[in-house]
């Protein structure tokens, strides 16, 4: 069993990263981390959790930076995990980094997306974009990866196998998000009298997300946008994307397109086109597992194309996935902890 | 006091009609009828009206057919409304017709969007597309009203202003429909454990409301699309709209535009510019209410849009329009009994 | 029409008696004053307002108190309003304070439940208590009136004509409440992923209201607890009392109290006998209204007794009984303002 | 591996069992039984199972007949299974029944709570109640079993160790309940526009599953009643128990009757008494999860209690007791399988 360590163990990511380990046959956790709440039983946050860690409380930063560990996962807020990160690094510990300080490769976009100079820029071509979908054999042994965002993860598992076509000419992502996704701390824009029920749409074209896209999928930015809406979900995140191609384009030739970039990977699906009621992806149907599921429709003038994605934003968009990353840098099987199938409905 | 009659009335709309009229000091419900329950009290049904409609029982459609009134509200379903619209109509009786039986001016679109040959082709140019904020001088002392869509009212009153600046070169619409939308009747969709939570995408370019939205802005067909997404909520159309423009615009000619459009009109409104979280209209802010909200985002490029409307598809989207119509064809002022503002939060 | 003042605008309560005023025939909102943000706009807090009150902003409390008004509302927390209410009450302007702070006659039941001295005890016998359907007479004229805790008054609305009957052996209160009940601040427990669906019992037997269900229905504590789960409901408290009977009771019995209890108060209404599954009140049937519901079943054994009663804790609650009062207190029609019916489904 | 058969795999217990058979090591679905849809994708009617039953189809009644097995598990309406149940029991073939058919021993109880005459009366004592917390040593090897009733075993764990005190005056039960209770049929009732949100109260004093917990726990039916009140969740049940005692208790002998119940069960566990915001359990801290979990306070009089207990009604209260009983009898370890922890939020 590897040792590993969960910094930021009291938030949402956190609380996950608990929750799958506590399955998980390759991993043990040693130390739940917490600045805040150091000695609090940790299912006081999380309390589905009561059975699995009855006694465990979380460790001050100090008390695990002396801890021996196999790997390290930071859920910690953006700007200040580099330097956590930089330093297990520098000590030869494997770090998953689910903040954005390690997603981008230029310190320039990073600056511009997060607002922020990034504290170690030396590190970010080195650190590996922990998406296995796309970055597999990258992960294999890797020592420093990064977290995918949520939204970025299910744009990316939904039109990576499009751009490859190379016939894009504008796609227009419309996100859905749960109220999962902003973490575990209240606020105005969260109090379930204001929050529930809502179709908040809170960012017209760009999400701070779409940074991750770009890379990864290679279309420039003129081409993309991101729209964000909060609704009515805890978690889960689904992309509609209202693409417009360049020249029309055989529906067989995007099946061709989509089947080969997802097959032999575990945790990347596509709907079928029958029933038509099932031909593009409800998050609900992926909720608590590690799937990310695409669909698509292409207009009849094969020009115009509508393309759904779906994962739960706590799984596949953020713990599950650097999991997966985690298990691919370890050495163990991809799937490790992670097969858990999905609970519907609910 | 005008006496009116509603067909229907065991149905969502029919039921807001009669909450409507409940508090309508110009109109006073002589029969409520109902095919299958002729004699059941109309609260066993609408529960919430027990107060309003203490003994009132439906009436059969013979009975109905027998009594005078001076406007018939028919809140039924398409393919059937047409023969008792005619009816009445050749009566002398005012109707509003909230099916879509008499929305299209084009037979041929009839058939084509409804699948079905229209029993009464002839009343088509007649009968005036009941949406006061473009048709409002027709309807003054109109004979033959039909009734609008929900999502085409929303979509309509979203992007009229813009049309009318002839520069559109696309409009893809995403509509966030609540689960009233579909009727009383319950269905496999509509059952509670698989609907409710649910962002289930159930058509991807072109739900039956385009053809109104075609007709009543005025832009072809393959300039436009609707993709429609059943979401959380029960009451509540929620219209998306990721527009692309021929050439730049400024936003000012939008602002234009849209102010333009809107004066004068009691029932539309344009979200302000600030505070930034209230740009875009979400269906919570008008529940219960007769207001259609629109905002906009104009993209830096001056070409790409973002068009975001909201109504709630019982009162706007149905029976408060159609109200709002009959008070204009009675000659009563436009607002009568419509005046409520919107419950939030709720 | 009567001048008012409503403090404490930006909050949840405050917000509905602006929305309740705007349609008032009688009262008009001459300040709505905010400690917090003096000249912000209201509508920027209360977005369904905007169409109501498109221009008006807060006032400084130092603004208001310089204002003349015919009477005020204090939508403000206890253990300060008080302070606000004498000032009004000895300038000879009527106040309905929504607060807890004049809910208790006795200055020992304040210490107690509220943990605080009352700052001004020779105000708690002159106060009126302003549930109207107990205290109308008083309420007439009267110039210090108290506003009612919203489970209170959904506990004594459906218990107060039981108690008359002499037979209650015991009376557990089971309060369902929404998210609402607890003001517009945001908190763990009302961040969305933590409150949405939850059933969290979160009083055993004493919520701070059975204060006023004791002191108006007149039974003694021991016979009594009041126990509270927070429900997935935005608005609505509903009471689910299990009931010992002394002795058997003969139904009719209890139908007679409960209707002549009911007689002639317009916002309190008794469920049918039939059909069963509308014996007992739902909060979504009075959703938006000033209606509080009552229904009851008998167990065969004469003894045990099940009664339920449902109300919108920001209207009939809160905000709607106060507007209520204050009609009495100035002699309007105690319904002015209050006739909306329920909104459904919603 | 043993192979089992699930008759009625299109419903929500059906889907629920295959669900977790999907994950089981000891198991395997070699039919899945649809009498309405032979030949349909299972994953047709539970699209969460698209990865795991990638090409099964619905096997016929008569097809099932034919083939062999090691175990059956019966997910079809009581009144019918007892049929299918005693076909396989005479043929040796052990059976878990998830309908009522043979939970209860006496067939005047039977016909009194089920309004039918029993089929299979000569079974009745034979059969075991299928909740391994009161029956493990008669589940071992066990030929015919009954499921549970989803209310019912909430209320027996939440319960039995009160009863065992000997100190029940009377227990009012009140159980909350999702929309998954009422399985995958769609009726005016689970339609969502009806459903959601809703506070329900459709059972004043005697669910049907009370006959269960009579059972069970051993109190005589005039000590108890079961309220039932649908409420907005999809999955869980919570029961809050009003009890009185006979004579006041000390906290501590409750605490010693709670844990000697509880100790050396996986899937029962006991609140702790700090901190107080955990202390009665929340459905939704054992959502998708087998636990039951159970919580209670006691009054300082020592005589009134309050008793909260919650599970997951497709899990604990179904499809995972009915497997956890078949590990049982077919002599696996008790927890295969179903060691899935809870999700949370979700």
């Amino acid at each position: 069993m590897f040792e590993v360590i969960v910094w930021g163990a009291s938030g949402m990511a956190g609380g996950e990263l608990l929750r799958i380990l506590s399955g998980h046959d390759g991993m043990t956790v040693v130390a739940a981390v917490s600045r805040r709440s150091p000695g609090k039983t940790v299912w006081h946050d999380h309390p589905h959790l009561r059975g699995c860690y009855p006694d465990v409380v979380y460790s001050s930063p100090e008390e695990a930076l002396k801890l021996k560990s196999d790997l390290v996962f930071l859920a910690l807020p953006h700007g200040g995990a580099w330097r956590i990160a930089v330093d297990y690094r520098e000590r030869g510990i494997p770090v998953v980094d689910l903040s954005g300080d390690f997603r981008l490769k230029d310190p320039a976009d990073y600056s511009r997306w997060y607002g922020l100079e990034h504290g170690a820029p030396e590190y970010l071509q080195e650190a590996v974009y922990g998406l296995p979908e796309l970055h597999r054999e990258d992960l294999v042994g890797a020592s420093l990866t990064s977290g995918v965002g949520c939204n970025a993860s299910c744009a990316i598992l939904g039109l990576a196998p499009l751009a490859s076509t190379g016939l894009v000419e504008s796609v227009r992502m419309e996100m859905r998000v749960g109220s999962s996704e902003a973490g575990a701390s209240p606020s105005k824009g969260s109090h379930h009298p204001y929050r529930t029920r809502t179709m908040r749409v809170f960012e017209p074209f760009r999400h701070r997300h779409l940074a991750e896209v770009i890379q990864e999928i290679g279309l420039p930015e003129e081409k993309l946008s991101m729209t964000m809406t909060a609704v009515e979900m805890v978690r889960g995140v689904q992309m509609l994307a209202q693409v417009f191609l360049t020249e029309p384009i055989k529906e067989a030739v995007l099946w061709k397109a989509y089947r080969k970039a997802i097959e032999g990977h575990p945790f990347w699906s596509l709907c079928p086109a029958r029933p038509s009621h099932l031909r593009l992806p409800d998050p609900r149907f992926v909720l608590g597992s590690n799937s990310a599921s695409v669909g698509f429709v292409l207009h009849e003038d094969g020009k115009r194309l509508l393309i759904v994605s779906a994962l739960d934003n706590l799984m596949k968009g953020a713990s599950g996935t650097a999991v997966q990353a985690a298990n691919l840098m370890l050495g163990l099987d991809e799937t490790t902890g992670l097969l858990t199938s999905p609970l519907y409905p609910a």
